[in-house]
């Protein structure tokens, strides 16, 4: 497996698996369903392995993707799923030459075929859904593979597979997963089945309201670190697209209109930082009347406080009752000033408010490192 | 200028800046000398301009580049060095539709010729030099742009421009700085000169005792982040050059042979990731016998400490007495499980323990973001 393609973003493997389930060429779609120890990926871990044995995406660090690619030749030359499980718990292995890579990790095999076609509108649009698939079956009409695309208020896509009892029985569990974006299996209580339930979230959005050079590292490092990115200017700056062509959008406007012609909603992370003192006090404004967890404002303190001293008393008002959600000066204090290493804090800074985590060292983090989803599931690596 | 050369991290600067004084094609380096008030950039910030107008490396975040390229191209023709004052600071500008970056910023501009050589060999070198320039003089023997390369120990290149009696009266402060790789301008007592004094210390060294996938991404970032990055495998893996292109040295030795092989300083930052468990508890022994002030192993916490119970007592007693260099699970409390995410936490951590940071918000940090080295200096941006 090539090495990029091995780190590709969530955003490249969905878009391959679209791809590849309108494509002639066969593959197979691997993902994480079930961890236990300390696993390097968590469910919902995806790779396509085309037929030949590239591989775009991660499912471990490595120590499986041998075993892996070959299991994926042959799902994809008989066109049957299957679950596989390493059990890497071995004391022998761990302490011996072995990979090294202690856990027990369940596989889901798929082939990517033009069955696919619904999971992979799914993950196109930017709707949340939740692609549950049978993953264990002691029945005579469910086989391993059998899947159904639910949405978060229990309707179901076309080409559902699974009998309508089982999709109801993980219906609310199907409507919190695709909202926040995580993954587990669910045995169903008195249907002999297991599924999983893959929660396919909106990506998160990295909104930049600026367009100087210091834009450029910043949706780069964003689009790698899994938002998707949109360029906002001010001044009808020509060429943006050019200028920022890793960006998902890019766009000017009145800053007036800003919140007419753009959406920012509870998984939108902004970031000011046209340089101009007007626009950015407007913007600011702007952008707390929305539900943006997270504004970032470029600058010292300073002059964050001679933008609220420029404010009437009612803009005043609204801006300090969601201080909370305003970071500046923008980003973790890393002490970098090269334009790499600020948007390094601002990406950083983003993904920690959006995890919910209070950016320290992961040593002195009390408890595990991955918010926990399955039991045994405490691990990063190795 | 072309954005990603503008965001170029500094070796590229440097290694610009040594092609260009070794060739044909005419160029100007603009460096940052001091500022006042919020600027993007701190002293020593460089940017290359070529003939014509490209551009490698920062010194705004765009607000002046327009002007620096259009004087750098007076500097090349002319072929003296000059020093221009840029005051952003009038209230109109803020308040306006200005550029908008307030600050006062002093940028020294020089021709890059043949009489940069001795400069871009201390720059390729890894010992830490400064280069002092004259930036103001007032004297008919010194004029702007005279310069000479010191080491730490006082000593001067070849080809120095400056007086004995200057470089003598800067001498601490060079070795300091040069240590430090920070940049300031002096006023020389009783001299009638002001020397701008850039300290050019060695970059920190990134070492990844590992060679998965996974270690691609961390090259990658660390590299962007300004680190030199090694990359060192304990299981003779064959074509690492190939596999880590991006890697500044990937080299194999036995881990017994680690410290003879390579070194391992003050300013080496060290990840633990072969995923192997007796591959990493040698290695993190072995590490802590040298003066690293970084070690980052990744994995649970849970799998350190079996790691410490495998120790013998001495061993043991070695690596307890290290546990504050010790960063176990390795990187920041970001909550991304993504292999570009995972890179982005180590990388940040590195960075914050390099630059002594507490790694958290910015908006919490007291005091200025950047670490004072000239009045005024307080703001990142705008």
């Amino acid at each position: 497996m090539e090495s990029s393609a091995w780190s590709a973003p969530v955003h490249e493997v969905h878009s391959t698996i679209a791809a590849m389930a309108d494509s002639d060429r066969r593959a197979a779609l691997a993902t994480v369903v079930a961890v236990e120890g300390s696993a390097y990926r968590r469910p919902g871990a995806k790779a396509v392995i085309k037929e030949g044995g590239d591989g775009t995406g991660t499912i471990t660090t490595g120590c499986l993707e041998d075993e892996v690619v070959e299991l994926a030749s042959k799902v994809i030359e008989s066109g049957k799923p299957t679950v596989v499980t390493y059990d890497l718990m071995d004391d022998d292995d761990v302490w011996g030459l072995g990979v090294g890579c202690n856990g027990i990790t369940d596989i889901l095999l798929e082939p990517l075929d033009a069955s696919f076609e619904p999971v992979a509108s799914a993950y196109a649009d930017d709707d949340p859904v939740a692609v549950v698939t049978a993953v264990e079956s002691a029945r005579d009409d469910i086989v391993v593979g059998n899947r159904t695309v639910v949405r978060p208020d229990g309707s179901t896509d076309e080409g559902g597979q699974l009998p309508i009892s089982i999709v109801d029985a993980v219906a609310d569990a199907a409507a919190d997963l695709a909202t926040n974006g995580k993954s587990r299996s669910i045995a169903v209580p008195g249907e002999l089945v297991t599924v999983f339930v893959d929660g396919v979230a909106p990506l998160p959005v990295l909104a930049i309201l600026g367009t100087g050079h210091d834009v450029v590292p910043l949706v780069e490092c964003g689009k790698r670190n899994g938002f998707r990115v949109q360029v906002i200017g001010f001044r009808g700056g020509t060429d943006l697209a050019t200028r920022f062509p890793k960006a998902d959008g890019t766009g000017t406007t009145r800053v007036a209109d800003l919140r007419t012609d753009y959406t920012f909603d509870e998984r939108t992370y902004a970031v000011v930082m046209s340089h101009n003192f007007v626009d950015d006090r407007f913007a600011v404004a702007e952008l707390l009347k929305t539900d943006v967890p997270y504004l970032g404002l470029m600058g010292p303190r300073e002059r964050f406080e001679e933008i609220l001293e420029s404010y009437d008393e009612e803009q005043r008002r609204t801006v300090e009752a969601s201080l909370g959600r305003v970071y500046t000066p923008v980003g973790l204090d890393l002490g970098g000033g090269s334009p790499h290493q600020i948007a390094t804090s601002v990406v950083a800074e983003a993904l920690a408010v959006h995890n919910d985590r209070t950016p320290g060292h992961l040593k002195a983090r009390e408890g595990p490192i991955h918010d926990r989803v399955e039991l045994g599931s405490t691990g990063r690596g190795p």
